[in-house]
């Protein structure tokens, strides 16, 4: 992409409504605009960046075993009245009528109406496991909605929804997901940790949220150190086979929110020596619910015995308008965003330093042709302007390679390469750019999958 | 993708309701289901065709200089009083209240709000043309929601905004929307022909609907049959360069629908040999509208010679949402759906005719690893089924080829290919038929780009 041909309008100020560091750099980096209250319109940059967040979910999802569908955002309240809910959502709901007249309202979550989905369609046990899953926009009237896209009314969720004949299943389809959100996480460069959370009146042990490790989160968490550079499941994990065991590892060590836990209670379970408390966000959360929904909304199959069996459910949300301001807390510096890789808007940017001059601008163009070529997802800064202010942008929407080219390196056929995370800088000839760029950009890609 | 592990939900019997043949079809062949009056859940097969006809038009529309962001689906009421559409949209707009009691609505288009971002950002000439553009939920309250997703209330659509400095600017952003769209309907298979239309209180012929011809067509149209073999405009067009031949090619021959002409005056305009009266879909609309909402919205910039000047605006619309079923009335017959490859769920189905046959099943799944491994889109039918429902279940859901592998034949070494659209039928070894598929498919992917 020419930046010239772009939209990425950066600010100058940091505006004065956004309190937390994401909010501040996604607005002057030109990724979302506000529109109402907790409402945002994701800008050229933001928009490229959601959608790496969204197909990094999508292939481990899918890896899982899990199917995508779509369901609408409006839904007929009809449906929540059989489950129960209509009346107990309360306000956060928006409620709406059409124009004959009909209660509806705009999804603040999809487990009605995937549970009519599932009873519409499906009879036998021979159907089960079943896991379906969609990204969709969903509106939650939150009081007081804050920090941009962290906390927004409109904002996109991940939610699959599994089905099983009994409770052994429904314990395996939650371990599937948990080891699919290990991976989804770790794929954009976070700490995601599993921490137990509350299981609500359905009680059990199958309640996890996963957290990501930030300075500036929102929560006090609390955790056993090991956890933060523990290998997550690999690519090859067999989704059909028992995948107890990484579970049991996994929780085996201590991790809770201050909600679960307290620092004593902390620190009589993990040994000093691994004690790690620290700040976290919440970006997932995957849990088990048995019949809450199958036993009101009649959603049954016909077991091998010839008996109608109400399905066991699980939910596993992932909010991806959330990660991208996740991401940013976890990984930035005082010049602005530091991108990984897996999920950068760009994974280079080409800077001609003087645009104009025409060997810059050739050699600027070549790299640029070559790098796309070679499938860099780059941009191209090509603007008619000072090379403080390009630098000053590139570090800002936080791109992880800078190759920057000037008149002053091609008189002696050199360019020179900033990693945007470590400052570090190499000098090289402009014919070993593009295969050196490769050689950093392509292993990050790969390790990320 | 094996079937067993996947959701695909087939009817037996056509659903009374479905008055249209695609609405028909897409219901059968588990594509989507109804939740309300004018509002469908995508299931996996449909999401999965809807998501390639999504992929297709945003590369044609990058490749001609748009930039894609998202815009929230709940807007403020404001920027519509801002507009005057407000009060003069009526009761297709779908009007609500958030717990504040602020007026709020579910967007029916953006022009409003991409207004309002331009106006925010955009200060000078030097920053245009520019033309932006989102794919998002869109919600029409329909008195009367009918055929499907053809014609629903909730809907998808790809809906382009231009800026440009003057009319001679916006007149070449219209004639590049123009021909990204005849690029966009060539690729889905489809033969998409402009035809004027009402271009409302602006004037001027800026104003053209694309139209899909198909028996089943809604309107009746009126063309020069040399339209529909008429050569698109190539993948290496310039769309930095002017496109006014281009377009003065296209609309010198005669189209229109019946709003515009009748048989009169078409067959007054049109040589005997090159009538066609055909049935059409409308499937795109672009429109040139200047000031409208520049002049009121006061979305300025700065000239060269320092002038504060309104500007010119176009809106570029397509409906994927719609395009599924009008591709399907565009090709199916009495058996099923007949996808063109690029936008096909599934590029190929291996049935395997006896699933727990040790020999069938290794070759089938050893077919299916092979196919996958060569990056084709592939099915495997391993539904512990009879021979007669897989056939009519792949010929329902119109996949382009179908790879049948059986006991009989494989004690010859041999396995089937059935050409979903011509009924044709090859016989051959097990080692030929990758290669062989390979062939047929990969050369309708590359004609498709």
């Amino acid at each position: 992409m020419r930046l010239s041909r772009y939209f990425l309008p950066l600010l100058k100020e940091t505006p004065k409504e956004a309190e937390i560091v994401s909010h501040q750099l996604m607005l002057r980096a030109g990724m979302i605009k506000q529109q109402a209250a907790g409402s945002y319109s994701w800008l050229p940059l933001g928009f490229k960046v959601l959608n790496k967040i969204i197909r990094i979910i999508e292939e481990e999802q899918n890896r899982s075993g899990a199917v995508q569908l779509l369901m609408p955002t409006i839904q007929s309240a009809d449906l929540w009245k059989e489950s129960g809910r209509y009346d107990a959502y309360g306000k956060e709901m928006l409620r709406l009528e059409d124009r004959h007249e009909r209660e509806m309202l705009f999804g603040p979550t999809n487990e009605e109406m995937i549970t009519d989905i599932f009873r519409t369609y499906v009879k036998s046990y021979k159907d089960l496991p079943l896991n379906l899953y969609h990204i969709q926009w969903k509106f939650r009237d939150e009081v007081r909605p804050r920090f941009g896209t962290m906390r927004s009314r409109e904002f996109l969720m991940k939610d699959a929804y599994s089905f099983d004949l009994d409770e052994a299943g429904a314990t395996q389809a939650f371990y599937r997901m948990f080891v699919a959100y290990l991976r989804t996480f770790h794929r954009m460069g976070l700490v995601g940790v599993p921490m137990r959370a509350d299981a609500g009146p359905i009680g059990g042990d199958l309640s996890y949220e996963f957290h990501v490790l930030a300075e500036t989160g929102e929560s006090a968490v609390f955790l056993d150190k090991r956890l933060v550079d523990k290998p997550i499941p690999a690519i090859d994990t067999d989704f059909r086979s028992d995948l107890t065991s990484i579970f049991k590892d996994w929780t085996s060590l201590f991790a809770a929110t201050d909600e679960m836990t307290d620092e004593a209670g902390f620190k009589a379970a993990v040994e000093p020596e691994h004690q790690l408390a620290a700040r976290g966000i919440e970006v997932g959360h995957i849990f088990f619910f048995g019949t809450k929904y199958s036993k009101p909304m009649k959603a049954t199959v016909t077991s091998q015995e010839g008996q109608a069996v109400e399905v066991q459910m699980g939910s596993y949300g992932i909010g991806p308008t959330r990660l991208v301001p996740a991401i940013i807390e976890a990984s930035h510096d005082d010049a602005g965003i530091i991108w990984p890789v897996s999920v950068a808007p760009f994974e280079a940017v080409v800077i001609n330093l003087k645009v104009g001059d025409a060997e810059s601008d050739r050699a600027s163009e070549r790299l640029y042709d070559n790098l796309t070529r070679e499938g860099i997802d780059v941009l191209l800064d090509d603007r008619d302007q000072g090379a403080g202010g390009k630098f000053a942008a590139a570090d800002l929407i936080g791109i992880p390679y800078q190759l920057i080219v000037g008149p002053r390196g091609l008189k002696d056929g050199v360019v020179e390469i900033k990693h945007r995370k470590s400052g570090e800088r190499e000098t090289l000839s402009i014919e070993e750019a593009v295969g050196r760029l490769k050689s950093l950009i392509v292993p990050q890609r790969r390790d990320s999958v």
